[in-house]
């Protein structure tokens, strides 16, 4: 066969960390020319807020959700060694020392490179998130579309 | 080939979250005609506790791992923002207010699409979690028959 | 195809349960006699580290990862019910009750059955762990070579 191989990614953490290891696994991928998604669900979305406020109406516990969780990529907190949030910030000094591309920017190489990125549609509704709160280019849908992708994958992860 | 495509999911964790998005994944495998099988181990035994105390004879450590663990889907803990136990019931409540189906009822309707549950028997025997203790309709099997469904799946996700 | 079948498994968690999982899913499945690696990368590296500190030169930052984060397997924490250390206290005295073999040997063995450790450059780079730090008989890669493993995978986990 002559197709693309492909890799399926399954964000589901809120983690700074777990959230950089699936842009470069999903970066690596593109490189080799597969085609990846990367399918944000639950926390995972966080990733994609955009970092400053947006005006949408929302119920009150919507709101709340939407107060409570980290605001765009780089506010988001680290799996292990978090240290009530300075943790990501020595992560966060390392990798510029080390010449490390910080969360956002593997975000935008992965745009760059045709990396296929979803919001579950279905976690958007519970945790109150709407689509002018998410960053551009990106797109929706539900799990049917996800198991699609996967069904034929060569690299499926959930992370 | 005319053979099913599957799907085989390890639940490793404990958290209220993953397992739903386990069961979530699951359910839509199965209305897609996978085979669909959920190994669930470690701490994602939770999940197949009944909810009510079994009188079962144990030794002083697995007794005390008996109580300390949540006993059944519906006590479990969030992964993130579990907030001493409010993050959970947070996220029930939006999710009645959406018409999303609580972790009970997504096991059940698993069960009914008829997933094959698995409890990891060696695990089990390490919590000192017994038969009479999980629900109904699982099987019991260890790593070996994991990796027999899954060396020939197409979708295997570790959670 | 008379090739083998292959399990590919990102060990990302620094957890000692999670690591367990890895590494009896990766004994399992060299046992089936599938071509098995495990790719450690950020906290999964804890695994490889020895046990006694190494005198190596590192940067300030570094140097405090480095005395922050578990020094060897043995030393890992759990991802639930880690009770301040206690937990795994308790999680090891019912792995000797049942004749479960502990994390270290979990390592060797995998070792002994040829199973493929290696170490991700990158995150070693990051974290400032040097070759010097990790135990002997593990190889050295980046995330290129991940997915040239994985992309040919049966089994592909992130764990």
């Amino acid at each position: 066969m002559s197709e693309k191989k492909t890799t399926n990614i399954i964000l589901f953490s809120g983690d700074y960390d777990k959230a950089m290891a699936a842009f470069i696994i999903a970066n690596g991928a593109a490189a080799y020319d597969h085609e990846v998604t990367i399918f944000a669900t639950f926390w995972g979305l966080n990733a994609f807020r955009k970092d400053e406020p947006v005006p949408v109406k929302k119920g009150f516990l919507e709101n709340m959700f939407g107060k409570m969780m980290p605001r765009g990529a780089e506010k988001m907190g680290l799996s292990q060694m978090n240290f009530a949030g300075i943790g990501p910030k020595l992560i966060k000094r390392v990798m510029k020392k080390h010449n490390a591309l910080p969360l956002g920017d593997l975000i935008s190489m992965a745009q760059e490179q045709d990396v296929k990125l979803v919001a579950c549609t279905m976690t958007m509704d519970l945790l109150g998130l709407q689509k002018e709160e998410l960053i551009d280019g990106i797109e929706y849908a539900g799990v049917a579309a996800y198991l699609a992708d996967a069904e034929d994958g060569n690299v499926n992860l959930f992370i």
